[in-house]
Formats: C-alpha cells, structure tokens, sequence
C-alpha cells in the first residue's frame, strides 16, 4: 500500500464508490436473519443443571393433567403413568429419551426459500406472533377491534419489511363470525400477504385438516407440501400450571400427521398461573415444553417442533400481565437459555410492550427485552414487532418502527468480527501518521454498506436539519411509509388460478376487491 | 406447612400482608444499584486475547502524539520512548506494570454516603454524563440552549430519581461568559441539587484548583474531602486517534494531587476518530485509555481512575455521530468487557439516542444499547437517562421516563436467582393439586415488593382504562410528575452557612431566589 501511486489510490477509490452504489449480495448485507446469538448466559452451567434437575422432578413427581386418552395411551405406554389423581407422569428415562431422538436444527421453510429460517445453534430469528384483538388506531387515539383485512395488510406489510423474518398471525380476525371461518381465513389472509414463513393457529382438529388440503394446493401437492412445510401451528397444548388442553392436543396431532412443524407453546403468567418466583416461573414452562416434546415424538418421532416457552409475568399489584417489565426480559432470556441448553430448537417472544401506543416506554421496552432474548440465543424471537397494550393491540406504523429497532438489534447480534484484518494496526498507523481522520480510509469505505445498517425511518438528523425539515414526528413518518408501502404493495403470492381454486373449495371472506389498489390506502398522509 | 390450620394461615397472610405495607429495607429493595452483570460476553477469550495483543502492540508501536512535558518525563523515566516524529511509546512491560499495581475497587463516593458507588467486579450502575448544549423543549417543540439553572433544576431531579445512580454534568451552562465562571458554577449547581456522586469537567487546572477549595469547605476540611472524594473529574485526556490533549493532560495532573478521582474518557467516533471496523475502534480506545492509566498512575500511583472507553460511532454516509446505532450499542458492550478482561474499575456511555425528542425511536435505541452494556459488566454505565440527538439534546422529561427504564433494566441485571427454594416445587405441586393459580400464594406475596419493580409513570393498564382515564400521553404523564419533583423538591444541601461562605470566595452566577419555591415549576401543568 505505502507504494501504490496517488492517483492509483484514486483510481481504487473511485472503484470502491462504484462498487458501494451497486446493490449488495445477500450475504454481504449488514444485518441478516440468522446471526449466532448466545453470548448473554443469564444462567451460569451449575445453575442450568439445577433447574434441569428440578423440571424432570416436576415431569417425574408432578406431572400434568387433562390428557386426552390418545396422549395417555402413547405415554404410558412409553413408560409414563397416571396417577390415581388422573395426573400423566413423564419419568427422567422418557424425557431423556425423547431428548436424545426428537428432531434438533429444525428448518422452518418459507414458500420464498431466500426466508428459509435454519433453526440450529443459536441462530436468531425475530418475527410477529399473536394475537391481538385490537389495532391501535393512531390517528384517532383509539383501540378498535381486528378484522380479516388487518391481517391481511399485516401479512403484506411484513412481507416487505426486511428485519422481520417471519409472519406468525399477529391479530384475530374478529369479522369472522365462526372459528372455521377464523381458522381457514386467517390461513388465507396470511398466505396472500406473504411469502415468508407464516404461523397460524387452529380451534379445531377439522379445521386443522381443511387448512392441510388449502396448503397442498398452494405448494402443488401434498406431497411439496411435505417436502417444505412453509406454514407451522402456534399450538397452545397445554393450560398452565401442568394441564393439557384438549382441543390443542387434538390439533397438534393432525398436524403432526400432516407433516406441519408445531410450535409448541407454554404461556404461564408468573404470579397467576405459573409462580411469581421466576427461576419457578422457568422450570415450570420448561417442564410444560418438555412434556410436549415427548407427546409430539410419541405421535411420531423426530416431528419437527419450536420448544415454545413463552413464560409472562403478571403485574402483583393487579394480577394483570405485563408484557413489558424487566422481570418478563430477564425471563424471556432465561429460558432462551434453557432451550439452549437442551440443543433445541426454541422460541420465546419478547416485546410485548405495556405501552398502549408507539411511545419512549414501547420502545425501551422492546428495545431492552428483544436485545436480551436475541443474546440469550431463541431461534425464534415472537412478538417482536407491532405489539402493544401486553398484546392486546397491533399497530400498523408500529411495525414500520420496530422494523427499523430489529435490523439495529440484529446489528448487535452480528456482533464484533475480531481479526488482525478487521482489528487493521496498518490502518491506525497509516491515520495517525497522516490524515489524522478516518473519514475518507479505505478500510471506511468498504465497511460503510457491508457493516453498518442505516435506518429507514429512524431520525439521524443534526437538530439543525430537523428543524429545517419541519420538526417531523416519528409516528408521521412511520405512518407516510406505511400508506406508501400499503397503497402499492399488493403481491401476487396467490396466482389467480390458484386462488380461484381455492375459494371454490373454502369459504373465503377476504373479498378480492380490497386485494388490489385502491383508495383504502393513499399516498395523501 | 401441611399441618399448618387454615386460621394460622390467614394469619401468617395478615402478617405478610402487614410486612408489605412497611416500607423496604434497603437490601429488601427490587433493584438496587450495583448488581453484578457481566453475563453478556460478546467477545470470547480468544478474542479478548487478541485484542489484548494488538491493544498493546498500538502502545508499544505506534504511541501517543502530543504528550506534555511533564507526561514524556514521567513515562520515558518508567521505560517509554518519545520518537522523532514526537510520539510517545508505551512498551508492553509499563503498560503490565501498571496493571499490576494500578488502583482496582475504585469506590466512587457521594455525599449522601448510601449513594457510594462500588466499582467492583462487575457491579453495574447507571447515571447520566454529558454534555447537551440543548434543552429539548417539548411543549414549544424546540430545541433551545442550555444554561446553568437547566443543570440545577436536573441536578435536583436526579436527586429524586431512584434508579441514577450518579449524576455527571448533563448539561453546559452556556450562560457562563468565561470558562472560569462554566467551571465553577457547573460544580456550585451540582453540589446545590444533589448528594448523589458528582462528574464535572475542568477547561483550566487553575479553574480545577479552585473547584478543589470549594469542594473543601463543602467536605469541612482537605483532611475530609481527601477522605471521601464525592466529586470526580471527567477528563477528555486523549484527542483521537491516539493525541493527548494539552488542557485537559494538566487538568489530569491537578485533579490527581487534589485526591479526586478521574474518569479516562476516550471519545474516538468509529469512521472518523477512530477506525470504522468496530475491532479497531475497542482496540483504539483501549489503547488509548491504557496510555491515560500508565500516565496516571506515574503521577501518583494507584490514584482513582475510572477507564472510560467511550467510543463513539458515525454514520458513515454522512460523517455525523449516530449514538443511537447498533453498531454504538454493542460497541459499547465490547469495550466494557475489555475494562472486565483487565479488572479495572469500567465505564461506558449508553443510550444517547439519535431521536429529536423522548419517542419510540428513543426508546429502542436507549432500552437496546443500555441493557448490553449493563450486561457486559460496565461498572458505570453513562449517558443513560434525559439525552436525545447523539448527546446534543437533553429532556427534563425524558429523565423522569428514562428513571422507569432503568428500573427495569436493572431488574434484569438483577438476574434470576436459582435454588431449591426460589424454585418451589412444593408450591408448584400446592397449586397444582389445589387452586390451579397462583395469585394468592404465599410465594407470590412475599416477593410482590422484593422481586418485582413497578414503574413510577410508565403505563401499564387495560385498553378499556386507559381509554377511562382519558387515555394519557406519557409525555404529558412525564411532564405531570416533572413538575410536581422540580415545584417542591428543592433540597438544602447546601447549609446557609455553607452557601454564603462559598458565594464569599467564589462567583456564583446562580441566583438564590431561584434555588427556592417559586413558580418555575407549577403543579398546574
């Protein structure tokens, strides 16, 4: 380098600016899904083994209650019991059984392969989930109920917003008047909205099946379908503290059968409906989990399935949860650690602001909880965008927000490279002994689109600047990229033969006028 | 507790029930400042290893530029070199010698000595740092200077803010005409509002001679202050890449006789101060802050020193400070856990969000950045509350929402304690054999106070009350409480006699008859 003539210095330079306009290659992107988290350990390894000894006690001893006959059956037969309590016990020998066969790395696929989520290690994923029966109507300051079509602009939304990796039903659509209707449309509405990996959930084991037969034709055959699953159930199998719950159960084995990855879903509220002490608030969820891992392998061995604890907190005062306090960070992080710990692929969610708008306390809420879970090392990070009131309420501009928070945050994940290259001595020796500034290095250059992230609405303006541009508002401009991104982004992900195909063979209430431009989203806000 | 009667019960209940409404004992409390955090490593010890390498090779290599006189005596006496080009080079064996015998378990103390700051391990604590040359004025929408009364009317606030820990200057008195009358009235309104640990910072040693007089007759005598020190210096020493600055070295120097202990703040800005790669800006900064410890500690050995790597970032488009980037937070994450790998007394600033005022953007940003560098050990943790436009903003209100945030952070830094009895299986198989939840346990009682936080203004209620209480705006929630501290919160901690004796032999610029009830602040708003 010290050699090199000035003006073939320029001459790279010039190069390096024409190679900095030029779009980047998927892998040269700053942020991108799936960067090893794990390095925050709110556990030490004395204290994981602890809490691993006291969840098998509770498996063994404990114990859950209300299985269906079709769990008892497999689990007893596998060597479980039921106690004269009716209470299914999952001896240490079964559950370390299931631990050494279930099906670990599991690939939750999307109908895009470029959202392919590889749940392996600790490989971090961030995503919405459900379900709020609210949107938060911000221009009128107004919490108003959820329809069909605000799933089905959530599922478009999402699909354009690149630091959301997957599309887990966020709201419930309330216009449906039935739950098949609920089920199958929100099937629908998501798969219409969005190539990426969508969860649903289901009411019912029929409907369940009737959803199979919509996502064989939309993969070709059920055959495809089996070969990339691209749809999973959030499945709440169990009722905390330690009871199944039977329609879920019956759920979760149609979809077992039909070759659909389940989420296996523990959401005890400490303090109300598992303990208020957190380390018990993690062994409970974590024993709830496990007792669905070994159900999911009785019905069929290596089943692809989401450890899912997603252990809340409750307001003590109240008995309200609060999905936004410190005591539900620090948990969600802990039982990251536990998935962690077993090898699984796990999931929790973090985010869920108790804020009732896009506000400072959503946002530090957020910020603080999805930092530390991410860290902690969940596949799977839910409910990490949009979601307010504890997750009563979804808001349109806050997804656009949160967007920019989670490529930050994943910015973070990715961590620091160290290395004598990025480390660089010869560049700090080159600075100090000439320019004294780094603004225009080579070494700057060449970072400046492959390791920084900038944000899309985030404000980085001088107060100079802000005041010449008018002193915008966070909210405003969220809600001018969200009409912008809403009044054209209307994607084909269902060709109209396959849509026609399907709604002859299900009721489908999303009406095909409102899937196109209109004046319901302008470009005037 | 089987055989406990049902009436021995209600009143073991009324006992608890008793016992929550007495106020906690210190150690009792939720949060508390210094709890150890360091559980979040983003750098593995291979990695730590190499920046520990490189970190050394920059001293011993390529060194210092600009060191005073009395420094290059200092150092080239230890075993140091001054180049021809006039570089100051610090070989591996003085930098190890100093670690060796350098002061650890640096005790920052405060007036108020339940305010003390153990710098310990990997004890975190959370203060604010400066300096915003703005108020951001919220209900004018406007960004207007600051002055000395701003810095009293804060110091005041913090005074009453649980969870800031210290308070550093936030703020520059602009109103001062000459650098004598900022220096010396900054320390007056610090003193004036608050017994917590105070941060200031010197432009002149004779200005930092006179601070120490004050800081005498404030302590009672020398003998006293030497004893407990409750003010430190915040010393820009270093002017990256790697210079040391004339004003600020002697300002070094006076501090250190007078027995005041120093924060080594080096504030390189990645892309332009200091190299865009993240690796290099820790290695820099480290560099950097070793080079002020060696200096220190020849001055007087094991003098109080705090090591501040404070490295900035830029948003490399436009060459400005993004303190609100991922990049800024787990930067500051990494060079806290290079302060652990030397087991020196550590800090760090986090949460200088790149927002105009206290939005979502804030939140994230600030919730984000803060609970890395909490978890990566940061004994001091600055920047954390009120700061907005990459440090040149600052919000009255935004410290009264940021107190609520760090509460919850610390909570997480709190951890989650494991052992058979935070676990509880015996009350894990009470409720499941009896009541099915958990809300009136005796397990959930006794921690309501001593494990769960409440926040003071953040918002935590239904949709449908919020909507009854005419759905407030945390701002104005914020501004309510604001003024509610600031129209009555105006403590004497400075006696009338100590007041006068310090307006006898100094100028002080603040008026009296505004350090007293007034209407500046009303309960009206």
């Amino acid at each position: 380098m010290a050699t090199a003539s000035p003006r073939r210095r320029r001459n790279a330079r010039a190069a390096k600016h024409a190679e900095r306009a030029a779009p980047l290659q998927e892998n040269e992107r700053p942020v991108r899904p799936g960067f090893e988290g794990g390095r925050f350990a709110p556990f030490t390894d004395a204290q994981l083994d602890h809490l691993n000894r006291a969840t098998l006690d509770v498996l063994a001893d404990i114990g859950l209650a209300n299985a269906i006959p079709s769990c008892i059956d497999r689990v007893v037969a596998a060597g479980g019991e039921l106690t004269d309590a009716g209470r299914l016990r999952f001896p240490k020998a079964l559950v370390e059984d299931t631990l050494a066969h279930c099906m670990r790395n599991v690939v939750l696929h999307a109908r895009d392969p470029q959202h392919d989520l590889n749940l392996s290690g600790s490989r971090v994923h961030f995503g919405t989930a459900g379900a709020a029966v609210h949107m938060v109507d911000i221009e009128n300051d107004h919490y108003r109920d959820t329809t069909l079509l605000d799933l089905y602009d959530l599922a478009r939304l999402v699909d354009t917003l690149d630091n959301v990796h997957f599309f887990q039903r966020p709201v419930v659509a309330r216009d449906m008047i039935d739950n098949r209707d609920l089920d199958i449309n929100s099937l629908y509405a998501c798969l219409a909205g969005t190539t990426k990996h969508i969860g649903v959930s289901f009411t019912d084991p029929d409907y369940a099946r009737e959803a199979l037969e919509m996502l064989h034709k939309v993969a070709g055959s059920e055959a495809k379908w089996r070969e990339r699953p691209f749809v999973s159930q959030s499945n709440c199998f169990v009722v905390p503290p330690l009871r199944f719950a039977e329609d879920a159960c019956k759920c979760l084995e149609v979809s077992i059968e039909g070759g659909m990855p389940v989420l296996l879903l523990s959401a005890g509220q400490a303090g109300a409906t598992s303990p208020a002490s957190l380390a018990g608030s993690v062994v409970q969820a974590t024993a709830e989990c496990l007792a669905g891992l070994v159900y999911v392998n009785l019905v069929k061995r290596g089943a692809p399935a989401v450890f899912g604890t997603w252990p809340f907190v409750s307001d003590l005062r109240t008995g309200a949860m609060t999905g936004g306090s410190g005591e539900q960070a620090i948990l969600a992080a802990g039982v990251a650690q536990m998935g962690r710990y077993y090898g699984l692929s796990c999931g929790t969610a973090a985010g869920m602001s108790d804020a009732k708008l896009p506000d400072a306390q959503a946002g530090y809420e957020k910020g603080a909880a999805i930092s530390l879970a991410a860290h902690a090392g969940a596949n799977m990070v839910y409910e990490t965008c949009g979601m307010y009131g504890s997750l009563l309420g979804c808001s349109f501009e806050g997804m656009v927000i949160d967007n920019d928070m989670l490529g930050a945050i994943n910015r973070t994940v990715r961590g620091i490279e160290v290395s004598d290259e990025t480390i660089g001595i010869e560049t700090i020796r080159e600075v100090t002994s000439g320019a004294q500034h780094y603004l225009g290095s080579d070494q700057t250059m060449s970072l400046m689109q492959s390791h920084y992230i900038y944000p899309e609405i985030g404000d980085r303006t001088s107060p100079k600047e802000w005041g010449e541009l008018g002193k915008p508002k966070l909210l405003d401009v969220a809600r001018k990229k969200l009409h912008a991104t809403l009044s054209s982004h209307y994607p084909q992900h269902l060709s109209p033969e396959l849509d026609a195909q399907i709604r002859a063979e299900h009721t489908i209430h999303l009406d095909t006028a409102l899937m196109t431009v209109s004046d319901r989203w302008t470009t005037e806000n």
